[in-house]
């Protein structure tokens, strides 16, 4: 009963805070999230590193709806370097995508382009590690690029489409505008801001803050 | 004889690069670098790592006049681990200083203020390490605030006076403009736009770009 009163009070606050961003939206206020370096992998791939009977188990849900972070972790092997303890994210997708910032890179001794989600057409491959299985994927490695997800409503009252390119300013400890950042408009979204974390430290970012679209 | 050939060569070269520089500068176009991790050493924190015989032998020139990299190379130690390699710079300082990126903050486990060079008024130490030689310094430890060094003539041409702050451009792969920043202006400077690694991975900065000053 009090895990059932648990989940409706969070359900209840998750809502009232998606209403707050939705109105701050609607006056091109959006809230910034900060993405780590982290693995979508396809069934083939994950069945590769977890075996046949494998679930990606949830750990905690993400701000874009049906998103959420496996509790497994895997090790990214390059040529300079390794980076253990990197986050899976589910659900599984058609083809394994690995997002990692121009720092990670480095770490690895990779050079991966800075790709929209989804376009993986002539991006490196990384070798992903689980304990003594891994795989070795064709392509799928990027930089991740800075996008701002947007709700129909929130697109319509800013006057902006789907791909429209906008400027983003953060008043933050170190102040700095974002140029040429993609809008995403999908009815499957939640108002959010996404950068990495070299763009996170470069702006002197902390979580919860929000900036302001300047087209 | 050689030597000196090539030494002059590289003289007029680089007086010819200052005058592009100067002109650009004149209009508002900056050359920008990246700065590394780095430590400024006090003369009793070099003896102590180095010995009371020691020099900081060079090793090149960096593009602020009489500043230079040593052939030393030291390691920093945190709480959380450790960053190796770390060069100095010379010649050296009153105050030991030690300038470090968010990122290799948070790998060390400290959290240093993002600061002007030479202000370290109530910042936080750090150890510093040469083979079983160390340091653990009172302060100095900074995340180095981006700054524009200026000449007066560049100065004067764009009414600029020391300390006042600007917007500057990138236009570069992941364009953007970093707001609020301090100008230096000094007769013993040349022309350059500084900034740490966080913000070159940032913005998608590489080696020789130049980017705008929009007051």
């Amino acid at each position: 009963m009090n895990g059932q009163l648990d989940a409706l009070v969070e359900a209840v606050a998750d809502a009232v805070l998606a209403e707050v961003r939705a109105g701050l939206a609607a006056q091109g206020w959006f809230q910034v999230e900060a993405s780590g370096r982290h693995v979508h992998l396809s069934v083939a791939d994950a069945k590769a590193l977890f075996g046949d009977d494998y679930a990606l188990n949830w750990a905690k849900y993400l701000s874009q709806p049906g998103q959420f972070v496996g509790q497994q972790r895997m090790a990214l092997v390059g040529p300079a370097g390794r980076l253990e303890q990197v986050v899976v994210i589910g659900p599984e997708r058609a083809q394994t995508q690995i997002e990692v910032s121009r720092t990670d890179a480095t770490v690895l001794g990779v050079d991966p382009p800075c790709r929209d989600s989804g376009n993986l057409y002539n991006t490196p491959g990384i070798r992903i590690e689980n304990g003594n299985a891994h795989v070795d994927t064709q392509g799928g490695l990027i930089i991740a690029e800075r996008h701002i997800h947007m709700r129909p409503e929130a697109a319509a009252a800013l006057g902006l489409a789907d791909g429209d390119r906008v400027s983003f300013a953060l008043d933050s400890l170190r102040p700095l505008t974002f140029r040429d950042v993609k809008v995403r408009v999908s009815e499957n979204a939640d108002n959010f801001m996404h950068i990495d974390y070299d763009e996170a430290n470069a702006a002197g970012f902390s979580n919860g803050m929000f900036g302001l679209i300047c087209k």
